[in-house]
């Protein structure tokens, strides 16, 4: 089963676009997890026992576990061995953001899909189609490609010329052969989603920056749907998994979205 | 000290402007070090044995460590301990090309300066000034940015009304406050070498597609010289690690590059 495929099932089966971010920074994790002998793991695993019934896909950002150094990377993995095992329809996302020239990207390849068994993995267009093809090249999995990002800074480049639109169109028609592509794009830049929409057609978009980086639900629904009334994991990490009860908010979250679904 | 002054320290201590990089690819190592209990960490000791006179730095890309997930991590962080135990005056680039939005950088400054000690890293500048913030803070570390990169297909959106060159001058005239900004530009691209040369003035330029991947000594000695004669690290990776006698490899290479320099 392909990456497209396992999320549009659980899409479906979990009425959800809801990608819940497992950004689990060991500094900000509360108190008790962190007398655990694998307070990450120990942390993630009670919020995926809290949301797994509420969500399309969970991304987890290496920033996070990096910084930890090798126990952080145990540690992820054993999150992803976990989900794997536990609730292996719920595809999972590496937010790596990662980029190198064709030799090295196996490395890459080998460090998500190999060890830590995810679906997909977030990459960097900066070095173009050629030097990804390694990820580009496993039809199951997804390669999902930073188009416009969140950050309050992003125009620097990817305005210039209106480069985040060619790394749209570029993804869209000349990258997506193993049809495993998606883009990232910003909930902060409504305007550009709609945009970009209209440029890869009914391509899912991976939608980070609601919540704690200030994206509005309303706008970004109307925005991104494709004409399947779908064709978005939009992620809330920090809002979610820092929030006094993760249930309550995750699900606040993933009704708040599909009212503007339906409504739109 | 910073790593600018680090570098100009031992480019003249071991009169030399070549950077090894330490890309150990457990596939390709030697049969005997994968009998080891530390195969990539005694590998890269043994070429740091044959070649820590001969360089200006040491480059180990994080890919081929990730690969093998905690283990590899490990064996990064012994490497770079070694390193700094045992020649402080080296400084290490951690050649990571990674790049996210701001708060999620500071996880990336805890893997490269507090868990690994490096000198410097490699980032994507596709988030623009803003997002990496948090590692340009940091007077006394590195930031070297991809400008254009050495693979054959970087073109494909470097080449887009020029970025690669819009990348210069951002980095050279804006990012550089704290004097701690550098740039990555492809030995493979001897004329946009030199066109970015003439766009950062005597800024150090890392510049790797040496050997293996089909970059000419000459040319880009001749293309990435400061006015100071210098202002370049000139990597290799495989030509030299996996090389029959590595000592011989980084020898020639240190010599050929010393030639040039003299010569123009």
């Amino acid at each position: 089963m392909t990456f497209q495929q396992k999320l549009d099932l659980i899409e479906k089966n979990n009425n959800s676009l809801l990608c819940v971010g497992l950004d689990s920074n060991i500094h900000k994790l509360p108190k008790q997890f962190l007398k655990k002998d694998y307070p990450q793991f120990s942390f993630n695993k009670w919020i995926i026992e809290q949301t797994n019934d509420l969500v399309c896909a969970y991304k987890p950002n290496t920033a996070f576990y990096e910084a930890r150094g090798a126990d952080g990377i145990m540690e992820l993995r054993m999150t992803c061995h976990y989900l794997k095992k536990h609730y292996p329809e719920i595809p999972i996302i590496l937010d790596a953001k990662r980029g190198d020239i064709g030799s090295t990207n196996e490395g890459y390849v080998e460090f998500a899909y190999e060890y830590l068994g995810v679906d997909a993995i977030t990459l960097h267009p900066y070095l173009g189609k050629e030097a990804l093809q390694p990820l580009l090249d496993l039809k199951e999995k997804g390669c999902i490609i930073l188009c416009r990002t969140s950050n309050p800074g992003s125009g620097e480049f990817q305005d210039i010329h209106d480069l985040y639109k060619k790394v749209a169109q570029s993804v869209s028609q000349n990258w997506n052969r193993n049809k495993n592509c998606m883009l990232v794009v910003g909930a902060t830049y409504p305007k550009e989603l709609a945009e970009i929409r209209k440029i890869v057609g009914d391509m899912t978009l991976l939608i980070p920056g609601i919540g704690a980086q200030g994206g509005n639900v309303e706008k970004t629904v109307g925005a991104g749907l494709n004409t399947k009334n779908a064709g978005m994991m939009i992620n809330s990490s920090r809002g979610i998994i820092f929030a006094k009860n993760p249930r309550n908010e995750a699900t606040k979250l993933k009704e708040e979205i599909n009212r503007y679904r339906n409504q739109f």
